[in-house]
């Protein structure tokens, strides 16, 4: 019998608000799903330490119920002055048709990277944040035990049953499954060449076989459908991103909320153009111009800098063209309304 | 509210056998299945009218009970003299290292496909047959109005939401949606180019909010968990494939169904080497042998012609390394059992 994800993490309903990095999880929408008595989740991916701590202390000021954070787990990448050349002229053309004139970019450094992890680990410690979880990999033993010690409970990322039995090993108190349909940036860790692209209805029963962690399902659930059939199949709590990012409290641009709304199931694609690794989004200008290079593009998050300056302009310039449109292959699911709404049809 | 696929098909439960062809649905597999109350399907792809209604003819001497017969929809391919001398060299490593010396290949034609086809269907309708499915595209309109004039019930199969809207429209009476996880070949037939892989948790809710007729769930489902799941998602039936052909009444080759029980969820992949058509097996060395020269092989059927012999020889030498191994992503919910043990435990 696996522990009970609602009890280890004190939430009334097993709904796990996706941790989307990037801008998308307000401070409004992490404590309307912990307020509707979900788990809001901040993604701090992309964050520094002082930015973490300061929404930390804002969500505790809007709610007091559980919240979690989610970190990138920093990865060796390679910075090839040749690659990073060959993506900036592919990208040339994209940034004098945005008119973006200063085109410098402050590339990342392993080194920095794996420094921001550390300050934003003692931020998770300092404020006593309850709930931690990772994507692109597993912590170190002597961080997850200095976690653990201090009370915060923690949750992996997996794509396949093998990524699942990895994160109990490493002692992750519970585990997200990721399946195929999910938007924004494979978990994927354990990949040796092709990308194992697994349907949730494949993993969800065969990763709840092969572990005694509460399984999270995640992946093209949107309502109570995907909820419930979820927990038919071994899971016990879903995570769910596209359908929150929808929502009128997330901070995702109008034009990538309109471009779900839009979208069918056969317009979303996997790409590495963004960011230099794997991720599932609506299909736009940009990923046409860029996919057919894309086993020369530089690591991420190499990539994710030199195109940083390109999403930002076309969001500005109102076209989105040339954005990351983040999402799940079940956007004709998708609706504009209020976290409560969404809550409430989940749990009705 | 859809009309009740149980009523449409006089089935006691709402459980398909998924038509396998090649030898996999024996007689003795589809009438235990119908006999156990689901839908036993002769898959008849490759069946001359003969041979179909000699089974046939078992078949209704071993159930009073409703099945099937499953038809593929021929389609135009080409037949590249340069394609086929560049495949056969290819192949010629496999074929010498199986001391195969007969090489000759009767190729297939069009003309003939499509006869074989019209053949088929004149069967169906002298046998009476109640339920006729198909795949690889949809019938012309006169087929199809002749079938239902005879009182047959009509199933189509579809990848994406589009396809199962233009199954409705087609006068499909119900239609399977089958999920990147199934195994077999992809019933895909409106790909422009890519090929778009939807997975069964987002294809199941958006599909069936969009046609008016039942929707059959078929992809990965394995036990009661995905039985239970396609229903919450919107299905009123499961059509399973793996799960089948690992019962002991299949006529899925020994070294087939065990390479089935000895497969991880990471040890499928999709690949057009075996046929000409993307189909989703177990991977072996058959497949890294010709996977990297895939976009160059010649169409279905033709690369399916070539390859029979060594398929033969693989199995009849006791090696499945050149077989093609069909599974759908969760072979690790497989189990060696009989119909009447898997139906049982579906309808518990």
């Amino acid at each position: 019998m696996k522990p009970d994800i609602k009890e280890i993490l004190s939430i009334k309903y097993p709904i796990i608000q996706a941790p989307m990095a990037g801008g998308i999880t307000t401070t409004e929408l992490v404590a309307s799903v912990s307020n509707a008595g979900g788990l809001g989740m901040i993604g701090a991916g992309y964050m520094s330490a002082s930015q973490l701590q300061a929404q930390i202390k804002e969500v505790k000021l809007q709610t007091s119920n559980p919240f979690g954070v989610n970190l990138f787990i920093p990865n060796q990448f390679e910075n090839s002055a040749q690659k990073n050349a060959e993506a900036e002229n592919l990208l040339k053309q994209i940034e004098d048709e945005l008119n973006i004139t200063d085109k410098y970019v402050d590339l990342p450094a392993f080194k920095e990277e794996r420094e921001r992890f550390y300050n934003q680990l003692q931020i998770l410690i300092e404020e006593k944040v309850p709930i931690c979880s990772f994507t692109f990999g597993l912590p170190e033993k002597g961080i997850s035990d200095n976690l653990k010690k201090h009370g915060i409970l923690l949750i992996g990322t997996a794509t396949t049953v093998k990524e699942a039995q990895l994160n109990e090993k490493s002692g992750m108190d519970a585990v997200v499954v990721q399946g195929m349909e999910a938007g924004g940036h494979r978990g994927s860790f354990t990949l040796e060449g092709e990308e194992k692209l697994i349907g949730l209805m494949s993993l969800i029963p065969q990763a709840a076989d092969h572990v005694t962690i509460p399984v999270i399902a995640a992946g093209g659930i949107m309502d109570r459908r995907g909820y419930l059939a979820s927990f038919s199949l071994g899971a016990q709590a879903v995570q769910m991103g596209t359908a929150f990012l929808s929502c009128k409290e997330s901070g995702a641009h109008l034009l990538h909320k309109k471009a779900i709304l839009n979208a069918s199931d056969q317009d979303t694609v996997l790409t590495a153009s963004f960011s230099g690794k794997q991720a599932r989004g609506i299909h736009n200008r940009f990923i046409s111009l860029l996919q057919k290079h894309e086993d020369n593009l530089p690591d991420y998050p190499i990539q994710n800098s030199l195109t940083k300056k390109i999403r930002a302009a076309s969001a500005a310039q109102g076209t989105s063209e040339y954005m990351s449109l983040w999402s799940g292959q079940s956007p004709m699911l998708a609706k504009d309304q209020t976290v409560k709404e969404l809550i409430n049809n989940l749990i009705r």
